[in-house]
């Protein structure tokens, strides 16, 4: 078995806790996976990344599953040298779950003077300008040297906002190379680089609902993606700069449709809030660059105190980016989190840790006043351990969340 | 006792090895110092210093001592902050043994517009060019509030190559301030911040022997300052730029002089065979940037492997900065490391480690392959693992003549 899910429990709001069987190990859900671009999360060692995070009892259990970029993966080293060195896990040598994207998204944000065309999309490297093309069948196929545990099939991410008919008409070219992708996967499984090694497992192959923020082209997209029949369905092209509710509902009304004992995926969230939020509506997998990203501009995660909650209309808590966060917030006047910026003259001689409620590494052992003298330096130390707390802060909340699940 | 020196072996070539106890922590000698400019050792988390290296049976012991940067704290982030916040070891939560230097040096490689006088250096920052000005009293101040386990006197360094005259004046002054340094320090060594916190104990100031290329400068300085009688003497003023011969020579007439029952320190060096050798001389301390700075350079020293014994002049091996090292070994016929550049096409699919000797935790998990796909990708991770094997080989290399010595 290459793929096997089970559901121990749901709850009434539709969220679920279970399990994930892969190749590389089992993954308890719902998870955030940490994004690893390059093959490698940025700053952060890989036996670092092991002792990230805890299970649902507050066993340390570290990181279950990380994602890798395969556009970049593709361009530098270049996906066959990765087949040869045994694929992305041996390369490198992170012997859990992994998932790599289509590349889809890297090519449409990433590359210069791309062109589509129904056959694929022809770009330009954002690294030194050579020209590509990019097929379903071609991003499946780097995406097997690679040899994630699971794939995506490639799709088209249609600019935002983009109006009905445009969207429409993505949306089909979308469908088409869904499965062109499952048909070349699955004539090609079997060229995994560690289907010998494995007992000949293969990867999986999961499907992506687009549809903008149209319903009704959400509803046309999952039921097309349902047809071909993936072992997995993501939700793609979210969170791109459109209101929370309408995240939200865009969410909401495409898990209705996708099958209830697969996986689910929404690709590319979020804040810390909105990561409990979806998993409490049901969906199984998350990933986001937003906690690395955040950590290398010095911007840190952290419960919020007594009394803070409501100080989320604060410039200097809130940013104008996290405003779509910080209005849902009220709505439930529940504020559970606050990000902090480390470079500010405030934390120059805090000596309390980034989060007194935090168990992770940073946290019992250095202070703010340190990490922001690291920080305000340039010392590369600050970015490595701003990264993994903001880690271990996604992946505590999440064990949270499944502990909660677990008990439904 | 606030710093105590057993020595436990002597070898007939001088060489001995020994405990240095320190107010942190007991150190074994002969030791390499890694640098931690900043208050961090650039790239690398305290927890991971605490396990790289060996002790001299080959179990796992960590960093013994590290070094920190008067210069650089003073002015980011002050050395008032730093005493507020408990001292440099509180402040970078690092409870092993700690030196600090002068400033000396860093003053005259690092700042602009610097005058001279009897009294101190008037000199601009670095960072934006403000005006500072440090006596020995003030050094000695500002290392009281940093609180290592060991300070150093302020002294100057004269530019390399130099005259017989200047080098004896400048000599004159160091001396005129390695006096002024200890009184200022007697009369306040109390004052370091965990003086209560660890029962009345103070830090120790070392003293330092200058003299430039000059046989007999180095005679009088090392005399000078055996008077003074300070429980440690450091060399300075060698490896900038002199050939090894005479680097060797300068140490071996100045250890002849210094009493045999305290810690010699030579000051700024250097190759793994040159800290390998001059330990064997009798050094007791050393330290440099090299395994960290080449590091982040993507240059990593290994072991030599057999048949590389006559590679040494090949240039892809041994740089031109090199050739005093190289010219070294070629006398002694032995060869027993090289340093590779890991940005070079050759380690693109190398599954070795990079040194199949070493056991590090780098060695132990990745491959060459892996750790040049990381450099040439700038990711920053390629700084922390780089820097993590040549620490971990430099104070590997320390720990083989430690045991060596101890059989003597």
């Amino acid at each position: 078995m290459s793929l096997a899910f089970e559901i121990s429990a749901a709850a009434a709001s539709g969220g679920r806790s279970g399990v994930l069987r892969l190749p590389h190990g089992d993954v308890q859900t719902p998870v955030f996976m940490p994004v690893g671009t390059q093959a490698t999360v940025k700053t952060v060692p890989q036996d670092v990344l092991e002792r990230i995070g805890t299970d649902d009892a507050g066993v340390e259990i570290g990181t279950q599953i990380i994602l890798a970029n395969t556009y970049h993966l593709y361009l530098r080293p270049g996906h066959e040298l990765v087949r040869r060195m045994g694929g992305v896990h041996r390369f490198m040598s992170w012997q859990r779950p992994m998932l790599t994207d289509s590349g889809g998204f890297q090519v449409f944000s990433l590359s210069q003077l791309r062109k589509v065309t129904d056959d694929g999309v022809e770009f330009r490297s954002h690294l030194d300008g050579s020209k590509h093309f990019f097929s379903p069948e071609h991003s499946v196929e780097v995406q097997i040297a690679l040899g994630a545990d699971i794939a995506m099939v490639f799709d088209e991410c249609v600019e935002t906002p983009a109006t009905w008919q445009r969207t429409r008409d993505s949306m089909g070219l979308t469908h088409a190379w869904a499965a062109r992708s499952k048909q070349y996967f699955d004539a090609h499984k079997h060229e995994v680089p560690w289907h010998a090694e494995l007992g000949g497992k293969t990867q999986s192959l999961f499907g992506i609902v687009q549809g903008g923020m149209y319903a009704d082209l959400r509803r046309e997209s999952a039921e097309r993606l349902v047809e071909m029949d993936f072992p997995g369905y993501a939700i793609g092209g979210l969170a791109v700069g459109e209101p929370r509710e309408v995240t939200r509902e865009m969410i909401a009304r495409t898990l209705e449709l996708l099958p209830k004992d697969k996986p689910r995926y929404v690709m590319g969230v979020g804040y810390p809030d909105e990561i409990e939020e979806y998993a409490r509506m049901g969906v199984d997998m998350m990933d986001c660059v937003l906690p690395t990203r955040a950590a290398r501009h010095g911007l840190l995660f952290r419960s919020a105190e007594v009394g803070e909650e409501l100080s989320i209309a604060k410039p200097d808590t809130v940013e104008a980016s996290d405003q779509a966060s910080a209005e849902s917030a009220s709505e439930t006047g529940r504020k559970t989190w606050v990000r902090m910026n480390i470079k500010r003259t405030e934390y120059a001689e805090d000596q309390r840790p980034i989060d007194e409620r935090c168990s992770c590494m940073v946290c019992k052992r250095y202070t703010r006043a340190y990490l922001r003298h690291l920080f305000v330096a340039k010392e590369p130390l600050a970015l490595t351990l701003n990264s993994i707390h903001n880690l271990s802060f996604y992946l505590d909340t999440m064990a949270r969340v499944r502990a909660e699940l677990a008990k439904a």
